[in-house]
């Protein structure tokens, strides 16, 4: 069961972070498996489902605690061994994943521009919106609904540690947009002049809970008390299957020079510690829609999403296991 | 109706802030009334009553958004009235007045130390407390915890634009108390740990909102929703008599340059605002209790405060009004 | 104990409705008080106070489900009680009665002038108020802002069956403030762009809860679902003693035909009955303050109303009672 | 691509409002696509596929915001599309047409029945049940109960402006149901009382979130305060897919002389504005069940409905489409 | 300063369990303070003060735990403080005492009648009452209603692990009202079907909160949820004062043999623990009103009955202090 | 249509009781259905088809109320149905009915262990559990985590009547981990310190309502007050499908002497009922996720398990009906 050279190189540079960022890893994963399938010199549909699986196994131990990754990888080995099952022949397999492999680039590609068609809708002429941290996604809504000529404002949170509301805030300023730029922690103040908060997530679990920027949870929270509508803008390989078997999401701990700079750091006194989690996990409950480039579903539909794009569905084994 | 040289003095150094800090200048103030008492010539008690209300007019005058000025004269006005009402000479007057005044200084000075020991009853010992930005009287309820043996690990958040959590730290661990410190928004991702929230207050009004730094609403919040309770300690000159006679509570809006140095901040968009309030409003049904120098009261009774304290019951006319 | 022919007159006024409305009976109440006092032979203080025992009984007993005509022989004979047990003569009684009776008119028919400037510094620039029903203190509030020059807008619910709400939106639209008039069912779809709640109320129980116009309810309820702030503009004799003493209030059931008209009614079927309660009970947690004459209040302290006011605090006796 | 004349009349008849009603108007679009099936003269699939796309398009461009009419084009043509993607010949595909189209309509036609039949099955002995407006289904889950024997009692609200409970109140009436009539404000009132609330819906989207009458909301908000369960009676055609790619859902505004006789809004100060939405949104929160012909589902399973209905998915071309 | 030999006697009955039970212990203690005054051989009102003050502290220490015993303490001290402070000589003092003391005890004893009165008002005609363990003021609510001809149900829980739920409901049922047995565990299944509940409490802390048989706090949290109201009845000796201080009033772990046989336990594994707490804390806002015998209160009004029975108001020493 | 021997001997054991169980009764379900298939002397598909309709409705009506008894028929029969109407001939009709069958068995054994390892998950070192009654589901999460070393507690409830809890206790301790055994009115006094609540479940209804062992409820509503993650463990056939078409779950009323010993009962007044309800039905909205063998869903996905597993979706005859 041979995998081709180029898809290893693929694998390395994943592996080596030479390719970065949850949608490019995705993309280049569901490439390797177009090339594997284009390449292979096989002649019939058992020995090219064998290499398939090979090769999908190497490019998932590249980072296995991704989430795009192995949405890739599964969003086109799940279309192969349906087709396999269903007793394709060795040109109609190839057909098949090549096939894939493209409509998932190609879904990624415009993944953020279609959530910031479908989110676009429901932003109305006047609304002030509240975002957190930097999210493409989150932006492509606000950005559509300003080229609609629809006249907003958006509140954006400066997001410590990492100050990426900076980035955010300059973003919309330069593409027109008025910007209202606050501390985190004033997010309550200002929820009763908000209309809706858009939020992007760095994952969404089976039941619906979105894992994102900490933080993320407490403007969902009070939003929820002030009955303003959150919506959360996230692309379909931000699902994260697994959790439907149980796993817990494990936040990250990043290092505390985020938060206090080192110099300063090394003259506290040695019981302080500081603790700097990437994220925080808001309940489904306090979620009302999460706009995906699928559609707009409530976030208990997540498990749907996982079902019609990675054929996940109630069940256990990856599509490249035996 | 001469006011002596010593009071004015006093009122000049509020009015250029050479006296600041609300303590003091609520100390001062008081100070500046028994001179007035002890200094006056007046040889009857309606005369020294006529001086008294214009020295009181006169400092009420220096700053007349403050709330601990303003309490701490209605603290000696309300007794020298209800003396002089009940008849008293020159003589006793005087007497009640300089007793009342020096009653207050002591109060005053001793609120911060007996907030601590009433607060510190209800720390148990392995308790994990979370604060927000530097309050005096909840340092003080910590510390009291500590100094009785009690093993307590407090949660300090940084408290931007201003970064009090970091004087809130190294205060504790200096003082041998294990923290954590963690940015604002993290309040939501760590209140599962935490046992207690106790925090502090600019002022608090007739119905039992509490306004504090902004970011103070939302722990509240958060905490509120997990079932932890949230503990304002406060002395009772922060108790706010105008609001019961429908006064809003203005949230002061700082500079921009807090947030973002005004250097980066020249470079910015200008369809950027950067807002700064220093404050936000928590509702009374977000706190469990408010901890004084006179014992605890759930926040629905600090109009008792204004009443025991300052007099002041549903009726509106200052005592040094006619 | 012979009670004065004009005394016993301003009973069968008011027994007879000749005199009408909760503020007009109650100022006529102290009134009758007063003219006892005032026209009495007595010669010394027990004379005196037992005449005032039986004209207070013989007013009290003409409308003895009302809750305004009994406060106002309250609020006179608890002041008269406690001269009288401190030993005042009959001179120094009479001079009391007299005084309260005086106090309590004028301070009836300034009440509401005081409410509305109290209440109306709860007002900001821009607001938009939602009302309900026709409350006279309510509008109050709402006029005193607009004379301040605040630029506010008012929602008006129309108030079924009685359409009260038709002579509230042409009251305030002819004094010059914009009215958006809906029907009642509309009250939630609206209170998204509400920043204040602020309506009356017909009476108010010892634990705060809010008697009013069958609707009330509904619309704080959805106020405080939106966190929007309830205010409740309520003369201090509305509150209600014998609430403290267990008194259910009763909610009066109005006539169908209020709803239907007679002769609609005539022809529908016998099984289907027409319910028309006059008011409905909204509990305290739904209220955020009340503005009284005397002040603003957290619904829990209507019982400090009831104490300083009625003297009635947490005993169960009449004053002209043995 | 000749559309059959036919065709074209049902398509005028829709336009011009000759054929009007949700349920209506979507069989006589169903029963039109069966009449092009039947009566075009194609020989080959993709001319009849063309065909039927042609109808559909014309359809569905008469009465472009409905929600009832391209439900059911789209029932009837994506089973056409399937089984044109599946090579169906052009007998096949004729027979398949025919056949969606007669079981739309005789769904829908039965729809009501059968929800009386589900939703009755949740009515106990006894019950208490409030409704809001006029809904056939509805009324028909009632009726059933009835019919069982069950002894019910129902609380029927006006519904201002336009007073469809007094239908309500009469048809149930009529069929030997007691009936307790009241004003739209006594919603809360009586909800003590109250055992399960059942409303109709005029559309669903795809989170679940239900469009009705105004009024239905703040009913569905005091039945959650007082946990008394909600149940929407709905047939599947009103589930409103478009809402899944963002559209939001535009809140008809009426003509004001609903709500005020035309006369006398004309003698009204120009200053007041009357607003007259025709309904509200209820978030799904609020609501238990969705009793649909199909079976009784919660709220946030209303995207299965779209789906397995209307062969929606988390896509976004219309099956008429290219 | 002789402390009296009956004094010290009844100081040892209550030290050692003779005298026993909340409201005896409390009389009893009133009663020894009443024998001191009488029994005293003091000439002047200074040195009676001082025996008072020495027999309150015998007694006192007797149980420092108890709340009902100094509440008594408290109620007679007070009274007497303040007749000496205000110069009272030896007669006029002994005479403030004793009366003090008779009333404390007439108080006392009448409580429960009382508060059956009150209470009883607030039961209607048909209502189903929940009830939990065995309270002297809850039952006499329930008895009283009875009396007054009203038809009612009560829903009694068994109480474990002592069973007082046997005990309430053979009272009742003897009584002639209709009695619904349930485990604990049933409480919020038969809440629906629940008009009220009327529960007792072991003390009452100055915020309100209700410490009383664990289950207390379960019962008031699904009233809440479903909109019942939770009525505490509840002597004014129950409340806390220390607890303004900061007191954290400490719940007793009892003995693991009332929840397990002991010798089942003996065989039970070691790693089990068996917790058997005998309280748990129902926070104020689970409370609707508290029934006292001096009337209904809020229970945010607990700090008022503080303060109007035992003279505690915000300060904090105790009478008998120096 | 001869229904073999041994179905027959199956089903008498079923309805006999012989067979008991929830899983017992379901695999022997499956097993009947084997038989018949295995068995049968059928020569063509259709007629095969017509003896396993008549084999199913024969064991389906020996428990027309159990759960998982038609659960089990329908896993087998949707598939068979399928197949059948596919077009398959007799041995293909057999073949997959003896495959599903065997794989109902298999899962249904297996279930228990799989949810153990899927909850399991879930659980982090140092947890601290809450569970109420015996479930093996539930237990098989604590032991699976325990198996995996990490250092959990779990809190039992005694569970009355059946003290159901003292079980689970000693199970879990016989396991070696460590337990807290408490009342179950104690739940919400230990939910501070609870991480995670773990319970099972008797069946679960369309829309995600939880029924089990009465006190669920309650448990579950604390937990969420408290912000506690409520997971249920339930093998997927007790998913309830009738519950779709409006079925109410009707809660079992057991006998009396449960809650009292029969010899105490019968000295009982007669005014004294005893109900004794086996289970109370906790709402979705208190669920956080349910776990099953096939993965972990949130409750308002209920609806996916029973169209996956048995084929129901959205329609309502059973696959052997006609």
């Amino acid at each position: 069961m041979p995998v081709l050279k180029e898809v290893k190189e693929i694998a390395d540079k994943i592996r080596n972070m030479e390719i970065r960022g949850a949608g490019k890893i995705a993309r280049y994963a569901a490439y390797a498996l177009q090339l594997q399938a284009e390449g292979s010199k096989c002649r019939d549909a058992t020995e090219l489902w064998e290499e398939m699986k090979a090769a999908a196994k190497l490019l998932f131990e590249t980072r296995p605690t991704a989430v795009s990754l192995p949405n890739a990888l599964r969003y086109v080995m799940h279309r192969a061994k349906v087709a396999y099952s269903g007793g394709a022949d060795v040109e109609q397999l190839r057909f098949v994943i090549v096939t894939a492999a493209k409509e998932f680039i190609h879904n990624s590609k415009s993944a953020v521009r279609r959530i910031g068609e479908i989110g676009a809708k429901r932003i109305e002429e006047g609304d002030v919106i509240m975002t957190h941290c930097h999210s493409k996604a989150a932006i492509s809504v606000m950005k559509t609904a300003h080229d609609q000529g629809k006249n907003i404002k958006v509140i954006v949170t400066e997001t410590r540690p990492r100050w990426q509301g900076k980035i955010t805030a300059r973003e919309l300023a330069d593409y027109g947009i008025s910007v209202i730029y606050v501390v985190d922690s004033a997010a309550r103040h200002y929820m009763k002049m908000t209309d809706k908060v858009v939020m992007g997530a760095d994952s969404i679990t089976a039941n619906g809970a979105v894992i994102n920027k900490v933080g993320t949870a407490l403007i969902a929270l009070t939003a929820k008390e002030h009955r303003v509508w959150t919506m959360i803008a996230a692309e379909t390989y931000k699902f994260h299957p697994e959790t439907m078997l149980g796993q817990l999401v494990e936040i990250e701990m990043r290092d505390p020079t985020e938060v206090i700079p080192e110099e300063e750091l090394r003259e506290w006194p040695h019981n302080i510690e500081v603790w700097n989690p990437a994220f925080d996990v808001t309940p489904p409950e306090y979620v009302d829609v999460i706009i995906t480039e699928r559609g707009i579903i409530p976030p208990y539909a997540a498990i749907d999403i996982l079902k019609e794009e990675f054929g996940w569905a109630l069940k256990y084994k990856e599509p490249w296991e035996d």
